[in-house]
């Protein structure tokens, strides 16, 4: 017994030793020592508040009467306010190695503010989405089922919050917000895409939309289906640079089940693009694009033993 | 200081305003004011409880001695009589306009007896869904590795009990439940497909099982398989209309990894669907069914730049 | 009322008699009485700890002064022993009928100390896959960005870890931790998987890695690639047989999205497979492998309503 | 170990069988099924929501700009009325064999109601309690000294509250909520006891007001003083009659430490009532009352040793 | 900022250091390494399984068919043998420094099994209690209320249950038990302590029940009564002697507010104790006892400032 | 149904109206805005912490190899410096209007460091106070009943911590920190007394140790002991001033129960004061005090209903 507390000891003090000791590649990739990183609680609380503001009739578990809405989405923004206040700053100052705490801050409450002044916005565009997934679902009547349980709306929640953060300059936040949805959905949308009002994706499993990419207003997509970069252009060090790299799909496109569009290719509006297809050039509008090779293309035997 | 908490509260107040006045859109997706939605802990509790129940010496971490088994039971459905009661209930109300609570209490009851009855079956199918993953995966040899880790589980777990749901008339619940498992396992399937006997499904995620599905006993998917619909009847008001449209699996029927079918089309018995197979029409029993262009489809070029 | 607690009563009393009679396949399944099974809360707290000891500067929201970080490390690995020993000691207990708790939980120890050892090597590994990571992304310049939220990290943590567990021999605690990731990011790999260094997965969803999959140094794989088994061997008993039969990657291999290799195939070193490739066959180094039928495959019409 | 477990089984069993066996006392005491009892959590949470609304600015961790507190308390006085109704039901039912369920609840929600009209009143005694509790006291120059941590605050928020539901009728709830004081403070004041504005009491620990108090404005009580009852008058079946039995404080009453006062006297106004008095009779308006035998009537006995 | 957390470093280091170095009363008081301590929860969990084992009807927030409470009872008595079990092993290992585990597993199982033998005694204790509590109020006519709210009812719950452990010989839990109830409720009854059926204390706080005490039946004792020593005799090293050195309270005996009875004495059946009486002398039965000095022992003096 | 709603908007919105409306007293009352008050879990935090920086041996659960013990408490101090610092800031902005965020946090952090430097002269402190308890004690033999159980070991924990904190000049916490021991013990302490070292206090209910007190070394407390003023000064606003008023007790003083000493009086070295004493005069050295008129002073009535 001893002597096996003794073990452990030496074990646990040689290996924390080692730990400590960051070899090359670790004092690399190892931060400037700067504050403390968002807190996956925090991140939570974020995305239950803004569902509250958007969807008050739905995710508000004490919601209740119409004439006190208001003071409920009050009490919500403000909350909010301080939430992403606090946790911009801290990736404020992550990712900012010059960057002192008020400097942070103080940008970070700035950004918070023309966040909750696009939220009206943020919210007419997911309404959109929620009609246009609707519209597309022969499975539902019911507009809480799909509010209260379709991945998709997850999905959409974080990105078009997080898309906004792209677009006032905050950094690590917005993939932070995405990357969970992707967690919860399957459905994995780089923030900095962008993407038209009425959106549906549906099922969504597997899903990519890279972050160049631009979509038009009510496009639809199915489960897997990438948009993805078809190659990368490499800096003079090697790694890749960011242009513009993923396709721009125009209004009213439909992209079935597991289709994989790469590159930057324009999909002309009004186009469908079947299921299973693989598409590295722009299509013109009105266009309608099937696997050639999946007409007819199965080989079938059958052997009846019985027979 | 003082100005920017001025400008906070202006802000704040003026976006809580515009968000309490709703668009065209939002008024219709606006439910009426109908008591409140299901609560997310209760659900996690009611399919906690429900594990228990069904295999009470893998998840019950007071399980011990055999001879009180039956008293652990016996207080785990009628703790499971409480919570579908209530849940089924605000479920009720929120898909009812007209329904008064007291006869929403008295329907949920009813159901949730029902539900109760069918436990002994429901365990019955799941555990020969068990013996089926089993039988299919040389990586394990241990029942205890399936039941507690394994994704397909999980899914079947959730989709056995909103199965029995959604043929008891439960609104709102059941799609819930199945979306819980799709978010942890990327596993979907819609609660009103029908799946016989000794179903497995292995890795899983992206498989999607459509509302109109018919699977017989013996069916074994891997990842990625789509069982979809081809395209929607529309009705008069542009809307898809819910006919049956995704496929029938007859007995003994094995998809393999990222195939598609899709439509009314029935795959007979004992058909094997090869890997990467794009499928919208009928097949016979005792098929075995491949992509022809997979076969020797693949361009390899070679160089070797040290020779 | 009365009437109807009577019908409560009789219904769960009734029910819970026929679940505790177990059936045929029930009483296969059901495991003899060993002490409680690994608690998820317990896992999920291990891999916390893991992440504190490998990414101290990243995870450990209450890091701070450099001088302090050993003793920090010292805690967590003397708590992570203290975790490990626990839920490591029920794993050998429910999978080995014959062990007593004292002879499993000295083998628990000492298989948690063995792995601490390895610590520092896994840690080694990991910064490695951080770097592939980094040097795939175009979209990213912030390794806090790809520790917090890339999912492959995420998998790639539980993967690292479970591994070692795998060669120390621990049952199912392994599968369980690797599941656990999966459910989280949508990439399944089996812990027995042999993958090298500086290994990199962009997107991640639907990924499959099989258990006796060999894969070199340098390999990145795109979303929904699966390195599969083709077939089964039968034992005797109609059981599947663990045998070598997943693909080996050579290093420097890339596989783009939704491709399946499948069988125990070599893709040779510094070899590209593209995406929607469909591989049985080995493939020799230097190798550039597209689908012959996805060149211009793709059957377009298009047609201008208004022209 | 076999043998153990058959043990253990028996002895539960047997216990479970005799505890279900319920004496004659046991049949007495055991109350009729109905509903559940108030949830301790729904109680403590009553009690925060009350706090932020009597002190906004000292309890509310999220308060903030001054013209969002009107929204912050129209949801805290909302989620109060929700939470009280709730737990007035239960407590309304669980008292009341012959009241159906709608009925209590409909009577719950009124005096929820009526409760709330008064909350302006209750919080304007209670800020007298505050400014009482600040004059008496030379310790301390701050009011969020006394509000955040004085246990005579905590104490009277329960009891005004609770008073106030005495008066509407309620049930039960009134005596938990300042037996939930009394175990927090060691202050016990019956909910039925009448308290007049600037009531102070220091340290408080063993202070005892009884239910039929009545007490007067700007009185003063020290720790360990007791208003109690004389003896009690016992009804034909031998049990204690529920008349006024404890003592009448006029306006400007101190009470010093220890100090007990039994059966219904008055003590006159602006009367001091010295330390570790003990008083059964009524004293005049004006009066100074101290313990006779206290003055000069220690035995002090000194020896020093080392003379 | 550098050179301040260089500061921090330094201090956090030295401190450290001089806390790690124990001066010589430290080494005295410092245990030898032994396991853990019991857990806070664990022991939050016994109490509030054990109440719901005692009062089915009042404490479980599930209860409801009277049919099933076995079942509910059995599955909490199993719960209860678990956590008792754990705990009591932690007592003894830490309480005995030669005991191994094992045996002071075995001893905690065995000693488990003896105490919920004892569970329906101590239930009928506990049922006379609650009646004599009753029989002493004209506050209340409701047993809800005395068992929810009332704290003697949870320090007699904590005290019943403690003093069964005593008589079995388990260290440490018990003093740890009933000084959780002195927490919650101000009285501070010692486990060693006899204390017959009917027992009843008023209000309570300040009262303190010395160890030896020996209290016969349907006693009462009001808030501040102190049952003490008079004096320690000393051992050899100077340690006080635990001896019996408390008084005997005989059946029927009253004890009113703040009286304090010192040393082995003998309280005659059927005695009243006034309030504010100190007794260090035995009483006959039948007697009862006043403060002399307490009759018309007040100074008062009144002056009318008007007249 | 729908009048009733509008009843309770009415209603809601005319309270939050008139509780937003503040009156004269609570214009006194409230305080300007000024950021967060300390967070009742940030305490617990800092308790808990600190009790496991005190006594690694019996607070810390995840205790073990003496080796480590040292990496714990730096950890433990580390997370005491940032939760101290934290806590102490919102007091100093709290209750200083002038200060500005970034001076109150300076403040707080150079406080901070200040407070861990006298860690070690605490734990000695205590370390005495815990061997003065043992040594008054003859119902335990043992240390870790005394540590783990004793409401004084608590209290003197919280205060001597908020002692020094007192003398840093510290505002608000150190008293919030004392009145959570008095909720928990019954004990009172208020932080600006001065007790010396080897302290003890017995049962400890009902305990109250002024402001102002001096108290020498090897004092020991019984329950229900006062340690007050007689009477206040006023100042010219008729406030009461905060000049020394309470006793002095030199070495080797001991109080039994209930006894009272008010106002700045001195008690000798080496005295004794009975129980039930009421002092309010200087004692000189080696004095024994008890009350006169409790010898033989209860009129005893004995009266055998039988003879």
């Amino acid at each position: 017994m001893q002597s096996q507390i003794a073990e452990i000891e030496r074990t646990v003090s040689r290996v924390a030793t080692a730990l400590n000791t960051p070899g090359k590649l670790e004092q690399h990739i190892m931060p400037s020592w700067r504050g403390s990183m968002p807190a996956p609680e925090a991140l939570r609380d974020i995305v239950d508040q803004f569902k509250i503001v958007l969807f008050p009739d739905f995710f508000d578990q004490l919601r209740g009467c119409r004439s006190m809405t208001e003071a409920r989405l009050t009490v919500s923004i403000e909350r909010l306010y301080r939430l992403l206040t606090a946790e911009m700053t801290k990736c404020m100052v992550a990712s900012d190695e010059s960057a002192d705490d008020d400097t942070a801050r103080t940008r970070a409450s700035s950004c918070a503010l023309s966040l909750i002044e696009r939220f009206p916005e943020i919210k007419r565009m997911l309404y959109t989405d929620v009609q246009a997934i609707y519209d597309n679902d022969p499975a539902t009547e019911d507009y809480s089922e799909i509010i209260l349980s379709y991945p998709v709306v997850q999905a959409m929640i974080h990105y078009r919050l997080a898309h906004e953060m792209v677009k006032l300059g905050v950094p690590l936040l917005p993939r932070i917000l995405t990357e969970l949805a992707h967690s919860l959905t399957g459905i994995d949308i780089n923030p900095g895409a962008t993407i038209g009002e009425y959106f549906a994706i549906d099922h969504g499993t597997g899903v990519v939309i890279g972050e160049t990419c631009i979509i038009g207003k009510h496009v639809t997509l199915y489960q897997g289906v990438t948009l993805g970069a078809k190659n990368f252009t490499l800096d003079r060090e090697g790694r890749p640079v960011n242009i513009p790299r993923h396709p721009v799909l125009e209004d009213n496109v439909t992209v079935y089940a597991n289709s994989t569009i790469l590159g930057r290719v324009t999909i002309g509006h009004d186009t469908i693009i079947g299921g299973n297809v693989w598409l590295t050039e722009s299509v013109p509008a009105y266009s309608r694009v099937t696997q050639h090779h999946y007409q007819n293309s199965n080989r079938i035997t059958t052997h009846n033993p019985n027979s």
